[in-house]
Order: C-alpha cells, then structure tokens, then sequence
C-alpha cells in the first residue's frame, strides 16, 4: 500500500518514514523547498535519509518540491527574506517569529494532489503531542477539518493519517531506535539557521538536545560548540 | 479592506474581480502558473486585467505565484504532460480527464498565506452554480470544510468567501457587464488548448460561447475560426 508524506529531514519525519516502513508501506516522500533558511541544509539531510532506506532496498521514492517561488511573498523569520533566527527555550514570542502562514496546509495539498496522482489512498502527517500550540496547523483541530478538505478534495480517494499524534519527542526517539534498521537520526537535521554545523542554540536545536538527554543517549549530529559547552 | 483571490484570466475570475472591486476591496490578486497547456496564455490575459484596472486606478496588486515545479508529477489531460484535450460539450468522461488533483486546494492555501502575510482576513473564490459536480474542489461541502480548515490553519484570522456561488455563467456575464467599468471580457481567456487563438471547441470553449448566446451577446474574444462555423 502506498502512502504519501513530507520528508524533512529532521528528527520527527524520519522517524515517521521508519515507522510506516515498518508498517509495510510503499513510502513516497516529498522533499519540500519553501524558502526558509536551513531549508537547503534539510534537503540535504533528507536526501542522504532516502539514500540510506534505499541502501536496506526498503521500498521508498521521492521528489523535490520548488515552492520557494511561490511562498518569496510570505512573511517569518524562518524565511529567508524574514528577520533573526530566536536563540534559546522557545518563548511564545520568539515562537511567533517562526511560523511560516499556511505552510502545513499548502504541503498537505500538495501531497494530496500527488497521492491522487500516484494512485495512494493515505497522506502521513508528522504531527506530535510535542507541537507547540503556537502552530495553529498543528492542533487536533485542524489536522480533523485537513482530512476532511482533502477527502471532500479528493473525491473520497485521499485521506490524512497522524501516527505520530500520541507521540511526544521523547517517545519519538525512543520508537525510531528500536526499528529496524534503527531510524538513522546522525543524518537529521534540526537547526533553523543556514550553516552547514548545527548550532545548538536555536529553539528547535534546544528541544532536540532535550530529547535525546531524556532517554539518555548523545545526539549523534555534529554541533557548533562541544555538547558540554551548551 | 483587502481580500487576496486567484486571477486565472477566464471569465469568471474576472467578473469576481470587478464585483470585489465595487464592493471597494483592495484585491490582492495570485496568478498560479502550475504547468497546464493553457496556463501562459491565461497568465496573459490576466496581466492585461490587471493593467486595465490599474488605468482605472482601482486598488489593486498582483503577483505570479509558480507551482510548475511543485506539480510537474501529477496526473492530469490539462497538464502539458497530460494527454489530448477533449473536444465538444463536456461528457463526465471527458470532463474527468481534466480535473487537476488539489489544483483549488494547493491555490487556496497559498491565498490563505498571502492573506495573512499582507493582513488581509479574507480570500475569494471564484466557484459558481455552473461548476461541473465531476470537480469535487468546486463542490459546497469541500468549500465549507475549505473555510474551516483555512480559518484554523490562520488561527481564525483568514475565511474564505465565494460572491459566485449563487450565479451561473449567464448571471456571471449580467454581473460583470453591469460593473463600472464594464468587466473587460474582451481581454480574457478560456480555452484549454496550447494556442494563442481560442479554438472554440473544447468543453471550455463551448460553454463560455453558449453563455455569450444566452445573454445575446457576441463573445468579443477572436476565435481560430468564424463563430458562425462553430
């Protein structure tokens, strides 16, 4: 059975893409660029992810999704054309500087369109009880009215699965290391900034170091400074 | 009060310009190129619309929003990968091959972006009466589930409104020819083909003639040949 998802590659969708494998999926990942400015850095990180799966003849595709285009209008930091990436514990503020508007959203259209187009009946989304309710398109809510947009869309062929919904980036790290082959998380990437060396300050690098100190393993990506130092 | 829409160049994006015009919005319009036979000729016609406004000096703005890339693997006869465009009045077959999975969700949602990059709280859409029940992205229910995922995608900032939908295509063409400025009909395009001359054949074609017909009107666009021949 065939399934759609997006693939960052960082730390959620990787494990994601494990776990449907696992499951016997057909995986067809969209590899997407929308401007932002560790955008390159992440495509590269997935690329190396499919390499990888391909390398254990798991039965995985992919294409490169241009929206960079498209979205050069759109106002956030996260952008390229946005303002300072925030350092530190996300605040509600600094948060705020990160989302981009409607970015989820045009990435499930576009998965739904090409699962439509593949013949999938199922578009995965990475969705986690770790989300910060800042990111209005990652509530409960909105994935619900999502899946019923893109089935009504989709003439009843697509639909929107969260396996990943109860999951918290603790319990993420956690699944991905006892599939097999373990989800390959030394080429993830997570940092928001655009620098080849992760910087372990940015509010995303500091909740992904979180995480793998709670289930007491090293992150196995290289950082910027020595791990102790931050 | 701004409103951002999607001008494809045909008829009835052009008259839901001129009505949002008059009700005194400021019309933020999205010119999508995403790769169909037709497309650059629409995008043709749709520059021409908006420099007719701008001679009027009505408030509005523009950008080409290019989605080539991101749907250059979907399936569909209205793609320039696609196959033939059918001829003649539309049968649900020949409709069917040219439906575009997700083409008015993935427009949506990139309206819905924009609206809240540039603080507008609405987008527009142009789906009327008259559209075909074989688009499921035109239908009531997908356009209300549309509203609701866009509003909770925006953190209730953005809805999605529809003046058409009560109009068919000869209430469409009454509506903009009672407009001041007249909607400029003559500058627009709707035929599916690959070719600077409408060829007055495909379901498009046929259909946007016989609602010049049913208003007693002479189609003031040049066809490939005499409409008496048609």
């Amino acid at each position: 059975m065939q399934i759609v998802m997006g693939l960052s590659g960082g730390m959620d969708s990787v494990t994601l893409l494990g776990l449907l494998l696992e499951q016997g999926y057909h995986v067809h990942c969209c590899l997407f660029y929308y401007g932002s400015k560790h955008n390159k850095w992440e495509n590269k990180a997935a690329r190396k992810i499919v390499d990888f799966y391909r390398q254990y003849d798991r039965p995985i595709t992919a294409n490169f999704v241009n929206l960079a285009e498209a979205m050069d209008s759109f106002q956030s930091n996260l952008l390229q054309s946005g303002g300072e990436i925030p350092e530190g514990h996300y605040t509600e503020e600094s948060m705020h500087q990160t989302v981009v508007p409607s970015r989820n959203l045009i990435m499930a259209s576009i998965m739904a369109g090409m699962a439509e187009s593949i013949g999938a009946q199922k578009i995965a989304l990475g969705v986690h009880s770790g989300d910060h309710f800042i990111y209005p398109d990652c509530r409960t809510e909105f994935v619900k009215a999502l899946d019923t947009t893109i089935f009504l869309s989709s003439d009843k062929q697509v639909e929107v699965i969260t396996p990943l919904s109860n999951y918290d980036k603790t319990s993420i790290l956690t699944a991905g290391y006892s599939c097999d082959p373990q989800v390959p998380y030394y080429l993830t990437r997570t940092c928001y900034k655009d620098q080849e060396l992760s910087c372990g300050k940015c509010g995303s690098c500091t909740e992904r170091l979180q995480a793998f100190r709670s289930i007491g393993k090293k992150d196995p990506i290289p950082y910027e400074m020595p791990l102790g130092v931050m």
